[in-house]
């Protein structure tokens, strides 16, 4: 304003007052139309890059009215594996930290954990321990924690653990670990007419229990791997109990599978970060129209974690080299993403 | 109106013509106001009475808001068995005719069906037959009618199955066997928020080859018994095969599982027709709130069937009892609805 001042009083009255108006609000939009375009911008964690412009180009595309690839809001189906592609997943699945606290609690009760696998490497956090005893194992540690329990007493047990599990070397609430750029194509999607569904390894229930608070995902619209599920009275009242047996292992095939169960349609965008995802993506590209495949690569040592081929958990092996023969959507965390948690 | 002509003309100018003009709108509307009302009438095939009154009176009361009783459209689930509650299940459930057309289509390959079990029962309609056979006899049936198809293969043959079959006593097509006052029930519940879906002991995939179509519900909203399913890579191309295990069996206790696997909320609405629907209600009625279960009780000999205690399909008895002692809306097909089946 002031330099809009300054030039009023050096012109005198030759210059009208109306346009000196006109030149301060021009100024005025010059200065703050960063900072606007910035709050506007639905995915504003995300530079600018291929990525985000893959992204942004499907969306239009696919919601444009007379567009020859335009999807009517019905079949504007999205699917995101959660471990590594919406939230993080290192040093172990997030879900194994609630297993092992669960198992210590009871382990008093169990002086022979501490020689018998699963329960050995469970205890110990071996991930890989556990993995090596099989669906067998798995299916042993799911009946020491949570069969016998009814499915309101295992949300609430989740739900009560989640709110003061630390991250063991970030410290964070672990569901403050959840990707802030990831969050914010969640919701654009959703404005765009997408359903956003998670399709995931992890135990369908565990991440029912805080999805709706934390990705604003309903629990219809979770899928995850399942426990068998009984149907007794307790005390004349109709309860669901959770038992040992598994129904579902919602990983590699198993995706598919569980998007062909649950949805009965197949999906036109699908995200996902390690191997466990190729055959989801290769189902969601498969099909006609628009279709769009996306994976989270972790790139970012610094930030969050960078790993792909070697790794343990969240291996990106030969996702990543289809990815790339197939011109699926890599995002490079480090490049593409402004900021990785939310502030 | 030549009324009100004649009217005008015995009076002379001693009555204004606006107030002649309002006379003759009012006579109109008298004439027509019952057939307008019928027309307005969401549930006009449901003749007045308790039944329909206690339909009207629990969605007032949860979509009122300010209501004690109110409930947020996200939980306002309905539930709705298939066979016996949406469309007729007599002589026998229609998809066992068309797992007998699939298997008379195959036997001339299979001489041996004719004396073995459960092919022979199958063939010859037999269903007490078959169902003596047990879950085993019933994977043998999905085995050789179903196993091996891609999901959409399976959709397309039941499709072209359903244009042509024709129901044996009442030779219609057999999706016009659906119940009208049933299908007026789904639309005045979506249009009140509800979101409706199908919990029943019949085919997933078969009933979600044409729901959608027939009764307006979604893929994603049609829950029923389920076998196994396996991704494959079919000259390249990723597809999903049927296979001859179960994963669940949607009837009985196996409802409310289906329930809480694929939707993770608990009705606040439920309706069904048999003891398989028992367990359904139970649930639903245990949750917290409002809360509606509806049996349809088969009374109607002449326009539909008349069956209940003694059926050996669609048997309600245990249901019936209790629908009785804790005062659930049971319809009387006979007493409660103007019309069964669409014009």
């Amino acid at each position: 304003m002031a330099t809009v001042q300054r030039a009023r009083r050096s012109t005198g009255s030759r210059v009208p007052a109306w346009m000196l108006r006109a030149g301060a609000c021009w100024l005025l939009m010059l200065m703050c139309s960063g900072a606007c375009l910035a709050a506007q911008d639905p995915l504003s964690s995300w530079n600018d890059g291929p990525a985000k412009q893959q992204i942004q180009g499907f969306v239009h595309k696919v919601t444009t009215a007379g567009s020859a690839e335009f999807v009517e809001p019905e079949q504007r189906i999205a699917v995101f594996d959660n471990d590594g592609t919406l939230w993080a997943e290192q040093p172990i699945y997030f879900q194994f930290f609630f297993v092992i606290d669960q198992l210590k609690a009871q382990s008093p009760q169990h002086p022979e954990w501490k020689t018998t696998e699963p329960f050995k490497s469970a205890l110990a956090g071996d991930f890989k321990g556990v993995a090596a005893s099989g669906e067998k194992g798995i299916a042993q540690l799911i009946a020491a924690t949570h069969a016998g329990m009814t499915t309101e007493e295992f949300a609430q047990r989740v739900n009560q653990w989640l709110a003061t599990a630390r991250h063991p070397t970030t410290h964070r609430v672990l569901t403050e670990m959840i990707y802030q750029p990831m969050r914010e194509l969640l919701h654009y999607l959703r404005d765009n007419g997408f359903r956003t569904y998670i399709v995931s390894g992890g135990g369908q229930d565990f991440m029912r229990a805080w999805a709706q608070a934390v990705y604003g995902i309903p629990p219809e619209q979770v899928i995850g791997s399942e426990g068998e599920l009984k149907f007794e009275l307790r005390d004349g009242k109709p309860v669901l109990v959770k038992e040992a047996g598994i129904v579902l292992i919602d990983d590699h095939g198993g995706k598919p599978v569980g998007i062909e169960r649950f949805i009965g349609r197949r999906p036109i965008l699908a995200f996902g970060n390690s191997d466990g995802d190729q055959q989801m993506l290769e189902w969601t590209v498969a099909g006609e129209g628009a279709r769009f495949a996306g994976l989270v690569h972790h790139t970012d040592a610094q930030r969050e974690f960078a790993y792909d081929r070697q790794s343990s958990v969240g291996k990106l092996d030969k996702a990543l080299d289809e990815a790339m023969t197939k011109g699926w959507t890599v995002v490079d965390m480090k490049k593409d993403w402004k900021q990785i948690f939310p502030p």
